[in-house]
């Protein structure tokens, strides 16, 4: 059993040695059972322990990037009892949270961000007149986001001291691309010579920083001893330390196959991927249209596209986690006649927001965005779900934006994308479960999968389209004739469509949030009229983990749900 | 005269170095008289007569970064004629712009850019097998920005080698800040000394870049000389060339005061500046609370924090041109307590927006964003305009979205905003030109600012109010009572006074997008009623450049275009 708070400053190395063993099957139980992130919290474990025995928490502050290597942090600080809860509803969250435990001070979930947090925490301290130490924990991954560029650039300015630990694995979540890596592979490699390291002017130092590495992360007392030393010159100035952890270290399988094991699913069940729809028919397009480029930051494996960057690897871009950067490329591209893909989950695509605006859409450009895990992700929570794309991406002018109600249309979508000349994003789930039938697609245009003249749902979206044919069967059998829309354009709206259900009770269903999503679309455009409309969608509140069923029954988006309302509401 | 696309070739450095006193007198001329960016568009005269001196526009592409120095390039590419209309309603813009000219062929405005978009242009030609060269210009004032980072990062992955040009003024907006821009300090110094610069390899190499520098860039033939070999070497290897020059060259009073004449306005009116009010505010509010910080990307002075950040340097940050970075240092601040104001530009503010929706909203802290410019901005144009805000921001859990009627009230705002405790967005234009008379302020409280039973007008911002309440006065004489109501805040809308309004005809007014906006959240409050509800906002375009008063006119924001609608619709 584990200690809820192990008083660590008591136990000798070998004490420790053992702690880790257990922490380390504690954590490869619990994710086997519950999904989660594997690799990285193994790898993480000794250093962990060290930083708990040198630095004093929560007085001291810890900032881990991302938050994929949090989970020694947690079961060291109370949460080993209900550590059995992880990303599950109200349980344990997987990533760092304030409002979980005084130990998490900073919530994270985005690459990059550590730094510049610990920056300004510091500053509060220093500002305050405060003395306690500040650390960032960032993976070789994060090294290549832009965030991160600027947070050094500040180190001076904001002179603050902070200590960054470098957790280099050399894998983000498929293995690190970009010249930064590069150079911490070199760095690595002097050192281990430990020739000519103290000539070395490293980047780091430009920049106001004491580079001090490399090190065996994986050592505890090598560490405990480094990090003791250390936590002596943070007092004075900021210092990166970069260590090397093992990625899935005590387990073997995990240290053979570290991206297979990045992340867990908690159970598997029969679907297709859109992912795979995606890159086995970006292949296809590829094989006849020469204009075709794939453009991915970072997740390539994830979003399907393995295969179509084995295969044509000149027109395949990988840029690392740098989200802003892939949509200016794709622009790039776009404007000499190309015809780019540009892949990514929902939640990161809001760091190419700006982008979006001015690079992509102001000036008109061909790119074509696909939004993996849109809607609710699940149990990866608040920073991963992707309920906001619809409303951030229907306010941009230019853009038109598409959702499939199945992989099936998906696959249509991208076929007829590549002559659209426009931009355009195609948003969906991870995994889809059903298929409703083929019918033309059209650009702009909406269809009707079932007539009915009381009620009319549009809805979009596999999981939306589902659960409204399961409404209108029932509302049906008790003499309500509920049609039901595929709406499967967000933007621009079908208005033909919509004109000609003016009659019925209309009722909008998306997995998004309610606030500039197709409802409230849908809203402004009866605004002149009295048209009775009725919106479900997710309210205005961050989305925590759980499973995307426990999550959309959570907001009110059930079959139930929806037939109590059409059979209170239909005839009014 | 200057002719319309000068043959440079066939000239002599001496009638070239004509050409350019002919080029600078015609953008002093210009600007003088339309306003716009003056020193930095007159450092680049020599350096960009020298471009086109050695390479073959259109064919070869050159993408300059925010696009503060593209005049020269405009007056050389067939532009000199029309250059009298730049920054006007339908004349020319003044940033690059695709639509305008072939020689333009990336449009830019936000900070960073055009590293990103030159690699992605060349990895088009080298997919395509063609053969011309691509150049990004970039001050160095944009260099601190992520993007350029993450670009250098794909400089070796992406393998197109491409000229990137620093263009070292010292000077982005005030005076820059960062480690990256002392980096750039000591080359020159060392460079200039000519020592040790083989010996160097400097951080540029480590990316794959291969650098050269320092040259004067107004020196035409040494330019000149320097280009021409540059071009041999971008056949097969990325360069990287350190220019500097001297920002308003050639015109004595820009010279000594460069930050005074970036941004030159057109004419100038009685007004006050929301920005002076907030320095004022903030400065008094330091003075009795601690906790008061305030952060900036770069704008200081034009934000009007200069003299707070004189006289609260320890509590005064600015990053340089890192809208990213700024958003999670002000979430880093405020978990330890602090309360920091975050000062930035409308359209800048998208680049904060994934950590806005993570690191400020989900983590529900304190931050209060000062928005700067917001709604139409004017002459700038399509990438500086600052009609997306509400929109971007209301779809954002936990934040408070206010919009002060005037300058007084936007004083009331900030006064009660370090002990409000909760994510807070205030949006203004940066001149306010009437107050309205005081008030009670409550958050999330409306206020009623003219009575009438008939018809209500719920409005944001001062220049929606002026507007609302003329028309309130006209239709009112023709015996149709119109109220008027201050919706101060977008979000959380006030039910109460929305639920008093349902006897009323309701129009809204906003100087912000319709979609996603005051009126559209409006529209969704209203959807399960027969509320008929018109909406006065701008449509799904992108506003080009012009004056706020032709464009607010030209997209039926007027007295005149509301007044006609409520005296057709009022009694419907």
């Amino acid at each position: 059993m584990l200690e809820d708070i192990p008083q660590l400053k008591n136990k000798s190395i070998a004490e420790l040695n053992e702690l880790c063993d257990k922490l380390r099957n504690k954590i490869i139980d619990t994710v086997m059972e519950n999904g989660g992130h594997l690799s990285s919290n193994l790898g993480m474990v000794e250093l962990t322990v060290a930083l708990h025995y040198v630095f004093d928490f929560p007085e001291d502050k810890i900032i881990y990037d991302v938050g994929h290597q949090c989970y020694t942090h947690k079961l060291l600080s109370g949460r080993a009892k209900e550590f059995g809860t992880l990303r599950k509803l109200c349980g344990i969250s997987g990533f760092p949270k304030r409002e979980e435990s005084e130990y998490d001070c900073y919530n994270t979930g985005h690459a990059g961000t550590s730094i510049s947090a610990a920056l300004g925490i510091a500053k509060a301290r220093d500002i305050k007149g405060e003395n306690f130490n500040v650390i960032a924990v960032i993976g070789d991954g994060s090294f290549n986001n832009g965030l991160v560029y600027e947070a050094f650039n500040s180190v001076s300015e904001i002179n603050s001291p902070i200590l960054i630990i470098i957790n280099d694995n050399h894998m983000s979540i498929s293995p690190t691309v970009g010249s930064m890596h590069e150079y911490l592979e070199k760095l690595s490699a002097e050192n281990e010579q430990r020739a000519k390291k103290k000539r070395h002017e490293t980047i780091f130092e430009r920049f106001g920083l004491d580079y001090d590495g490399v090190y065996d992360g994986n050592d505890l007392e090598g560490m405990i001893n480094k990090l003791t030393e250390v936590k002596e010159r943070i007092k004075t100035r900021s210092v990166i330390l970069h260590v090397l952890t093992k990625k899935g270290k005590g387990y073997l399988y995990c240290e053979q196959n570290p991206q297979e094991t990045h992340g867990i699913s908690a159970g598997r069940h029969k679907s297709t991927d859109y992912g795979a729809v995606l890159g086995e028919t970006l292949e296809e397009l590829a094989a006849t249209d020469k204009r075709v480029v794939a453009v991915t930051a970072a997740m390539t494996p994830s979003l399907g596209l393995s295969s179509f960057f084995e295969k044509y690897p000149s027109r395949s871009i990988d840029v690392g986690i740098c989200e802003s950067h892939a949509a200016i490329v794709c622009a790039g591209l776009a404007t000499e006649g190309l015809r780019p893909y540009y892949a990514v989950y929902s939640t990161f695509l809001q760091r190419s927001f700006d982008q979006i605006v001015e690079d992509i859409c102001s000036q008109n450009l061909p790119v074509t965005i696909c939004i993996d895990r849109a809607g609710i992700s699940g149990s990866d929570g608040e920073t991963h779900q992707g309920e906001f794309d619809l409303s951030f991406l229907s306010l941009i002018p230019n853009l038109t934006i598409a959702v499939p109600k199945d992989t099936e249309e998906f696959k249509k979508m991208l076929l007829l994308s590549a002559d659209y000349g426009k931009p355009l994003a195609i948003r969906y789930p991870k995994e889809g479960f059903r298929t409703f039938g083929s019918c033309e697609l059209v650009f702009g245009k909406w269809e009707m999968l079932a007539g009915g003249e009381d009620v009319a749902i549009i809805a979009c979206g596999e999981r939306m389209i589902s659960i409204a044919l399961s409404v209108a069967k029932i509302v049906g059998g008790q003499g309500i004739g509920c049609a039901v829309v595929n709406a499967r354009f967000v933007k621009p709206l079908d208005t033909e469509m919509l004109e000609s259900l003016t009659q019925r009770h209309i009722v909008t269903m998306e997995d998004n949030a309610l606030i500039g999503g197709l409802g409230s679309l849908v809203d402004s455009y009866f605004s002149e009229s009295d048209k009775i409309i009725k919106n479900f969608a997710y309210p205005d509140e961050f989305i925590p983990h759980g499973s995307v069923n426990e999550l959309m029954q959570k907001y009110g988006i059930s079959i139930n749900n929806v037939c109590d309302y059409i059979l209170k509401n239909a005839n009014r």
